[in-house]
């Protein structure tokens, strides 16, 4: 079976992909990212009115320093929507007007099975079938519901330590990779369908040991959202990187919740989903019994101080970042975090 | 440094071995393990009542079926002791009593850190150093205070996945076992503590391809629990073990919670450790509200009921396991799953 890299042709083995997060992931860390052989995504999130910018921003880039091994058929670079928030009509129209789409859309928390399949029939037809569909899946039965409607090109598998949104029942990478790639081709082999799909691990993944680890267990590259919170080019206010940087021991820091939506008015998540953050007083108060309004009041008041809004002691200050936070302890260029992942550059632990 | 198996010499690499369940794991299951080059604990659990009477029982065993490359120091065999509900002098003076102790003594949930350090110095001294202490931890706060207060010979890292007993707040072991390790290292090499220490994975494990990954991450061996609820010598009800052999997407389909010790009247945990288990009635009533005494009142009529107690459908009963649940296909020999789990016998998926 050929190698997933062979339908990113810039790419290296193993393949490494940057997530799409809401706000952070803009054209510049897509870029260096595909840069160093991995695959950016931008995130278009639920709100699409700057996709078209966007993607014209990483043309730029790419003109500016092209990247070895891109076809003419696609731009290196992929696209990720939060579909339950997405207006698809725009999203399809503004992928049909591109003569080069993304290599790659990566589709995430749709409101209803038809909807899925919606995205990945308007998607594939907008960009004559260039675009591969990624879908991002938190445990078996959405993978079979997924490839039942949508036929993905790629799974994403997203473990239970991934941080910001995803599904509040879902397992770790550990067994949630085997069992949903063993299911999943099982289950296409059951009604012949010969497709080969692919399989992406993420979450908790933030160093070479991690994307060995999914390598182990059957997946065929790695997704990474914290570790590229540290990136030199992700958006991201400095307190809120400070705060990723100081953060330890994720399983105790962070937590699954629907406390920081609340406190930024981001309304519309199935209520099956929680966002991972580090723990902070914004939390602490919302499960201490602190009203809902006043917690909020105190949370406006940190927005409005800046970076403070993280500083430890007093932070109240959404920090969406999953439970490998521990083993981020420094910003870094996007391209030597992806070489160091693939263990081309070595890292001094202890 | 000395591969693991140096300190347990009948055993082969990768190291794998069998956690000591509660009222689960006894010399059979033991034995069988350890004959086949892992390493067997004995559940002392919380009641050492039955302590020298299941090490005799293993002793038999070893005299009916020696295991090549046993020592005449220690037992081929391991003991694993609940410190909250363990007794300390009863447990000493047992060990202390046997010419060849157990090769290593498991500890687990101490209700303080001085517990966890009279257990672990009481242990040493009445072994005369010769059992190798196991201190399981299930976050990186949990292993730096076993490392200032017990020194731990092995840590075993139990992730967020795993089934029965363990930390609320935990990540999985594709984060946890990298930064635990680096972070237990450091602190020995900054206090100037030669000591070797090594580490064992447990949660989510159930195949070859758990075992790679968590060697890939750094860890010396691999712990397991559910895998071996399906060992033809566990001491476990037919009704128990069917309902583990159906259970699958474990993320989706167990849960970390107190609602079984409640209903079995298990009190005593420290109030941050829940036990993971497969979701039945007996959760959906308490969540939705049905009251205790009414829930009770049906677990118990599902407890006479025999193996019927966990009818798909109707199953009300405990059914401790953990993600990996879906991943643990049939029963077979507890010596043959080690094998397996080394990857000397093949195993079909689809």
């Amino acid at each position: 079976m050929a190698s997933i890299t062979a339908s990113y042709p810039w790419t290296t083995t193993p393949l490494i992909a940057g997530a799409p997060m809401r706000l952070i992931s803009g054209p510049s860390l897509a870029h260096a990212i595909s840069a160093a052989g991995g695959i950016g995504f931008l995130a278009a999130g639920t709100d699409v009115s700057t996709l078209s910018e966007n993607l014209s921003a990483f043309k730029s880039l790419l003109s500016a320093s092209p990247i070895p091994g891109t076809s003419s058929d696609v731009l290196p670079v992929g696209v990720g929507f939060i579909l339950w928030g997405a207006d698809l009509k725009l999203s399809v129209q503004a992928l049909s007007e591109l003569q080069e789409p993304p290599a790659a859309v990566w589709l995430f928390a749709p409101s209803s099975s038809e909807e899925l399949a919606s995205w990945a029939s308007g998607i594939r037809s907008a960009t004559k079938n260039k675009s591969k569909i990624w879908v991002q899946v938190s445990c078996v039965a959405d993978a079979i519901e997924a490839a039942t409607v949508a036929e993905p090109d790629v799974f994403v598998i997203q473990g239970a330590d991934a941080g910001g949104h995803g599904r509040y029942s879902s397992a770790g990478l550990i067994s949630l990779v085997p069992e949903l790639i063993d299911t999943v081709l099982s289950y296409n082999a059951n009604r012949g369908n010969a497709s080969s799909p692919k399989f992406i691990a993420a979450g908790g993944i933030a160093d070479e040991r991690g994307v060995n680890a999914i390598l182990a267990l059957g997946a065929d590259g790695a997704a990474l959202g914290t570790r590229f919170l540290a990136a030199e080019e992700a958006v991201i206010r400095k307190g809120y990187q400070d705060a990723v940087l100081k953060a330890i021991d994720g399983g105790n820091s962070t937590i699954r919740t629907d406390v920081y939506d609340k406190l930024r008015g981001t309304t519309g998540w199935p209520k099956d989903y929680g966002g991972r953050g580090v723990i902070n007083l914004s939390y602490a108060d919302a499960v201490s019994g602190v009203p809902f309004e006043e917690n909020e009041k105190l949370y406006k008041l940190a927005e409005e101080s800046g970076d403070q809004g993280w500083e430890a002691g007093s932070a109240r200050m959404t920090t969406y970042a999953g439970t490998a936070v521990g083993l981020v302890k420094k910003v870094a260029k996007a391209g030597d975090i992806v070489k160091e992942l693939r263990g081309e550059i070595t890292v001094k632990r202890i």
